[in-house]
């Protein structure tokens, strides 16, 4: 069926029309029983895609909720972080930091690229202190995935943990957390958990909670001792967004139920078809390691890249995203995860397409003029 | 038309069907024209609704989220500031404070009464560098309506800003931000504004904003400056739950088509209904200042106060609230604000009276037996 409104963007991404339909059955209480026993099905669920058999914890609050979540909960002011930049979200993980007065040392690369695991070597060797590693698995900004497995391989020989940003990458991208050795994943719920925003998520190792109790940045509403607390008993520490959790539960069902190898390959094959379609079209790809949520495409030359995704989606129904920050107007970006099909990647290319032709056209006119 | 599942809860409250229908509505991207224009009228509405030329902020988060904002973007550590409470969100109030390493000088009061205005008034006399005055609308936990109309009048007069939780006491009991020289309000989705819980908003004055560049408590996603930035382009900081925000405007229209007026004149009828059909059924009162949310009810001598909440919401589809922390089993409370009718608090009444009666004669007859 087709859909109404296409999102192709790295979230919100589309909500699947019975999840919409379950979230908007008449409300309940959440101190209750009925509640509780729902709480304690999706923080069950939650683990198999995570991937873990430690605690994930809810939020209700944006990814950046929970990515602050883990930073003060495992930091104190004065301390020493790594943070691997090659984007804004990688970025953003050294705002936090800073804000908190936690010295962070930025390994960047430049945008599309990944940060050379010689250089985190180095990094961990010259910084023995260093708490904290913070890392993306798909830098939502450039389409670009790290290789978290190798990372982590580095970061547990060492006395640091490592944070993996995953709120876009999670389930369209492999992640295992356990088998990696990853320390904390954080996610959020619309991106590849097919949700409205409005939840984030956070799963804690071991190794990661010994840092909660001597982790001196102040927290109230983000404190995971007080969210373990509230999860023993399959509650949250404050009022959720209850409406979303309904829909959580059917979405992990979904997703346990086709299961996360096949969600995986599947969302793998839609990937390639979208950068082989792309690069049929003459169009060149901006990451040099394209994640397989999101594919960031070069803007042509001549060509508004604005403009471009306006038209899209004022003209042709297609929402795609645009360049964030110093990206603007140089990439677009099609996401290709969650819930999405081959003939909505095939529509959205077809558009893309079509508004090409029309630009090129117009800009072709303007010229000759 | 009779509801499936009645809520006589202070939060969450019955969600009209209409909102929730809009909520289910295919998702569309926020950083896009349609969500500005969406977040501009309800960021507008909103202010009606607080009664204040001031900008209200959303965020995505529990109300205690926007209390621990209300916190970190006016005080810094080691600051004064005086906490007026008497009962649990008060008390939420100094345990948030203190998080920040900030003095809370504490002024309290038995529950179910109020603090003396001559406990203030001394207190800002002794404490003039005190930065803020914390208190609360509508004491959700013993259903208390505190005078803050008289309470900012003292405080007006100083340099410190008066914040109020109305998280509960907000479209239920008259609030005049502007008229009445109150400083910050803080609000939540699921009481009065009768939407799913997810989001929290806080408006904030002139005098309060004045404190903002200097407070120097660490935040990230509650800063205000950040917020405030994004307001000005009719956008949030970080992504919001944009179902929730669909809803807000659903909501806010039918509020200020009503009329705030007649919101709170229709409430307070329900509220005086509710207690005179309590008292004459022999309950008392456990409140000396009941606030038009919530009633709280004296658990009879001989009941099970935890019995009669969860038979009324398990048996008789009527969930209403037991009471919190120290008033476990010795209250009971009931809402009448929201998506409400006279005809739901009537049958809440009735569907007590039985339980009332059942538990009263299982208890005689195991006397007896």
């Amino acid at each position: 069926m087709a859909k109404e409104n296409l999102l192709l963007t790295p979230g919100p991404t589309c909500v699947p029309p019975d999840v919409l339909q379950v979230m908007a059955q008449p409300i309940f209480h959440h101190r209750t029983p009925q509640y509780r026993k729902l709480f304690e099905k999706v923080s069950t669920d939650l683990k198999a895609v995570f991937r873990t058999a430690q605690p994930v914890y809810t939020f209700t609050g944006s990814g950046t909720l929970a990515m602050e979540a883990a930073v003060v909960n495992f930091c104190s002011p004065g301390d020493e972080v790594i943070v691997l930049e090659a984007g804004k979200f990688g970025e953003r993980w050294r705002s936090i930091a800073e804000r908190y007065q936690i010295k962070a040392l930025s390994l960047s690369a430049p945008y599309g690229s990944v940060v050379p695991l010689e250089n985190l070597e180095r990094a961990l060797k010259e910084h023995p202190k260093a708490k904290a590693v913070y890392g993306t698995l798909c830098e939502t900004s450039t389409g670009t995935l790290f290789d978290v497995e190798a990372i982590a391989r580095l970061i547990r020989k060492t006395e640091a943990i490592f944070v993996v940003d995953a709120i876009s990458g999670l389930v369209a991208d492999r992640l295992e957390m356990d088998l990696w050795g990853i320390d904390v994943v954080v996610c959020g719920s619309q991106k590849g958990l097919m949700l409205p925003p409005g939840l984030s998520f956070l799963a804690v190792s071991q190794k990661a909670w010994k840092l909660v109790p001597s982790a001196k940045c102040p927290r109230f509403y983000t404190s995971l001792q007080q969210a373990d607390a509230a999860l023993k008993q399959s509650d949250t520490a404050f009022t959720p967004a209850l409406t979303l959790v309904l829909g959580l539960k059917l979405v992990l069902d979904k997703l346990l139920k086709e299961g996360l190898e096949h969600v995986w390959q599947r969302t793998e094959g839609l990937a390639r078809k979208t950068r082989s379609s792309i690069q049929k079209r003459g169009l060149t790809l901006f990451s040099q390691h394209p994640s397989n949520a999101v594919t960031a495409v070069n803007v042509p030359p001549g060509i508004d890249g604005k403009k471009l995704v306006s038209i899209m989606r004022d003209e042709k129904g297609v929402t795609i995203a645009g360049g964030q920050g110093e990206m603007t107007g140089k990439i677009f970006r099609i996401a290709h995860f969650g819930f999405v099909s081959e003939a909505d990647i095939e529509k959205g290319i077809e558009m893309l397409t079509e508004t090409l032709e029309e630009l090129k056209t117009n800009s072709v006119s303007r010229a000759g003029s």
